[in-house]
């Protein structure tokens, strides 16, 4: 069961090694069905080279228990699970440890929005969770690392800041299904290495002008949107 | 009609995206029939892959409106068409959100000519533009970017500085054709990143001298021009 | 004699090449024999181009005099027969001129643990050596880069630190077998690129909590392990 | 005639935009026949695809005068001959403008010995001209960027220091033949970027030891040498 969402999941974490974001096993991808109340999600610790989507793992939305597949799930399924109980639309999600997110993850800092790149993706910052605490990090940590991130989003839009990064760890991102989950992936990746280039251009550097970023984010979504094609074309 | 500007115009941004300086639908392309008064353009926000150049879209150089094509023409129109009437001498546009020049964009700071390989195609520094104001932005935003590059270009001569970055935003380039305009982009996104380099091994690195400047622009540019040969070999 | 393993070393070799941690003739990978008493290892200054097992030379473990091949073993030898002989789990070892890792090297400083990403391969930091005295380079200079990576690790489970820096060097990793080391070699030309953008963020950055390392490392090593699969899946 | 020398300039060419050295036509790249008192070198502002042997021009090393080609010598020429002619040991020259060592020119700094690797191919620094003087530039520029270069080694051995800055320019590097001034060019951008890594990891970081600089130029140079073997093998 589950064939076409373990494509799509399977194809997605492949796409992930294939776009640089992912080195060894560093990284996962997952996707939901809401309707059926299951996650699909990456085996943990298994080599990229000759995955393929029977090797996908099942678990229960509401419990986390397996549903299908004889592998274990990602150690971050936890994290994965919060995420999709707590933000309602999202139907995919996507960890890795690639570079420049991650080193903005360790700096501990929220990537700020110094243009219009940014601004086409996120509607201000990449926020940046608290630390987590001993106690959170030795018990349910996997399970902790997704509250902190509700924490982060108390007054946030998930779709309007598509990742979080996690203090000492790395990024998480998500979309309306897994393969935009992928894309923002990279995305970030992007923003962040040249959110880091400009700093060090003038460390000084203050986020971007409200206007600008309501311009640019709000021209590609929402309704008054006037970016693209109305209907996407046949090429 | 207008095949062959279509077919060098698909031809150029179909090369951004070869050359490295455009990721996702980050950018877009021009030329211009002056003759003609049309210019051709990328429709916006349309996937490169299977791009032809019966997709190019066709507007008038005088009011914008269209002129052949289904698509919406690239939301960075207005500001193509801005150029191309303030600088009588240019044939194409570019506009690309490439990483070394974008920070330089995003950090508001003009590109010093720090030695010859920037001489070499800059007569001096690569200008940066004002911050839009939050009226400028909310309307006519694409047209009123046009026109704030203008103004930077009061006292500039645009077939010297082939390039501007616009603050907070990203590069414009410009040539003769738009297979220059594509060229000067990538020359520009090499002279941006050469210039962050040098900022940080020196952070009080100078200018070059205005006698070495002259040198090498004018032993490539100009009447005096000793660089290459008389005629293109037939190699 | 001792086909198999210098097979393995050569592939090793070969791999360093491949995963861009060694240019021209600036690295070397080794494997030992520790019933027979041999170490296999690269010839010294020999193009990587054309490289085959039967190149590989076996010296004794014991004196380091040789035991087979007709070509002089890499100048090398003497540091990684310290190493053998000190650290008596490990199966193989890796000398390369990485650039991020030599970076830190040359700036005799040990990479702080700043993530999660180096604490699923380092318990903490990655060390780095004194300088050697004038009188230990003009003597014995390979064999006594070897006993002061000894110094280093007095207190310190090579295991669980599989790499070091050589201060004004560069990096020596280890693992239970030379495709580990190999491995490991990645690893920390990863994780020394990390930390290097880390620091350029935020100069202040402290190491990660003891407890998140905690958790990592011990996650993925050691008894109480839950990463990956209780038994190697066949895919 | 010049037949050999031709094809192994051309190749050289050919190279150095292999190795990524060169971009656009922002190099050169020549060989000398001392015995015939001619030089061989890349025609001037001419593309790399395509070119072959026949291009290269034939240039007297006495005079400067063509003895051979249709084209124009690359603008550079006089430079060369000028290094041809104070450095009586070497064979070719290479003159790029790749990225890193480029970016140390414009700072205007010497490169410093910061570790082993760079010790493997510098007796200790790679040094920088002086800036010309604006007379300097106006009249015989590329033959004063010859001189200015003489000048900086008045008190060096160019094959210890098989390199030099142009202040505001960037690097020609030379050596026995111009395959070697080739591999230098590559050896000299490598060493570029780690030095600049270096500095940025920690910004006092001293030159290396004068023991262990003399240790590894020596091991590999000079008549006491152990490093690679003693005739080169046949694989």
């Amino acid at each position: 069961m589950f064939e076409k969402l373990k494509a799509e999941v399977c194809r997605a974490n492949l796409d992930l090694v294939a776009e640089g974001l992912v080195i060894q096993t560093w990284g996962n991808a997952s996707g939901v069905d809401r309707e059926r109340g299951v996650m699909v999600i990456k085996p943990s610790g298994v080599p990229y080279d000759g995955m393929k989507p029977e090797h996908m793992v099942v678990v229960s939305l509401g419990d986390g228990g397996a549903v299908e597949g004889n592998l274990r799930p990602s150690s971050d399924t936890p994290t994965h699970l919060e995420l999709y109980r707590a933000f309602r639309d999202i139907g995919g999600v996507v960890h890795t440890h690639s570079l420049y997110a991650t080193a903005w993850a360790q700096a501990r800092r929220k990537i700020p929005s110094y243009g219009t790149t940014q601004a086409d993706y996120w509607f201000g910052d990449v926020p940046c969770t608290r630390l987590l605490t001993p106690r959170e990090i030795k018990n349910d940590y996997e399970k902790n690392t997704g509250r902190v991130i509700m924490e982060t989003f108390r007054k946030l839009n998930p779709l309007e800041h598509p990742a979080v990064l996690v203090a000492s760890h790395g990024p998480f991102t998500w979309g309306r299904d897994v393969q935009e989950a992928v894309h923002n992936a990279a995305m970030l990746e992007f923003v962040a290495r040249l959110a880091g280039e400009t700093l060090r251009l003038a460390p000084k550097t203050r986020s971007m002008q409200r206007a600008l970023l309501d311009k640019h984010f709000l021209r590609k979504h929402g309704p008054a949107a006037y970016y693209g094609q109305k209907s996407i074309p046949t090429l």
